[in-house]
């Protein structure tokens, strides 16, 4: 039997451990503009390590998840962060784990808002894209640059998510 | 009489002298996550110069501009790039110029749809975000550190931007 993951509202106190939340808060404005803008200020701010390496930024497309979902792997970024802001106006889901001794702990659901973007901190686990519903668009700032930036773990024992309710 | 301009649609050929278009193109595509997702790579670098500069995210929220709008100025960020990417789901306007001699030429305007970003190069004259129609979100990347990274110009005869039609 997999053990079943519950689904937590995504809120910028439970998911600092991992990185950034990516909204507008009151307390992030700067009016900007002639007082037509505001400016929410470096809510997130891009790192990357090593010689010749820099910030791109780039359009991911995911396809959207089955559920139940067999969650079986995770993967992390020891070089650089990686920033996901959903275009398409729908809600998604984020997976990261603590590390314990170089491999993903118990993983922690988040269902993150329309309007919610996510920032991983480097080397965080976390799990590929999971759209919801339909085809759904995202900006994603990340690293580009030598060297391996990726490292994967799989499960020996796959855990399941189930459908989010809306 | 103010001098009208004409509103072009955003293509990558026309926007170049300017910065990047950020979209999905279908020449873009490396299919990452075990084929579930699309990675449109690298579709733009965000530049930042300067001692202790770095990228930085940021959501503006811009009230939606009233038409005939009249242009009386525009800016530039000497010390960094500045990208745009529509979170609403809405077209936006995009008003750049060429350099002449240091200050702004005569500007084009380009209408770009709700799924294109823009990223103006560094020292591009550009007029501030202009939503259309209602509040709109907009994910920016561009820079923060020491130094002056914005320059202003002041049309004494501004120019007059009619209504987009849809």
């Amino acid at each position: 039997m997999s053990e079943r993951l519950a689904i937590e509202p995504l809120t910028r106190e439970a998911f600092a451990p991992f990185g950034d939340v990516i909204e507008c808060r009151a307390d992030s404005i700067r009016m900007i503009n002639g007082g037509t803008t505001e400016r929410h200020h470096a809510l997130a701010r891009p790192e990357v390590v090593g010689e010749g390496a820099s910030v791109i930024l780039n359009i991911f497309r995911g396809q959207p998840r089955r559920f139940p979902y067999s969650l079986d792997m995770m993967e992390r970024h020891p070089l650089g962060s990686q920033s996901f802001s959903p275009l398409s106006g729908r809600p998604y889901l984020v997976v990261v784990s603590p590390d314990e001794d170089g491999r993903p702990g118990r993983p922690r659901v988040f269902l993150a808002g329309a309007h919610q973007g996510v920032n991983y901190h480097r080397n965080v686990w976390h799990h590929p894209l999971m759209a919801l519903g339909t085809v759904c668009d995202f900006l994603i700032a990340d690293r580009e640059g030598p060297g391996n930036n990726l490292e994967e773990f799989f499960f020996d024992n796959p855990y399941e998510i189930e459908e989010p309710t809306p």
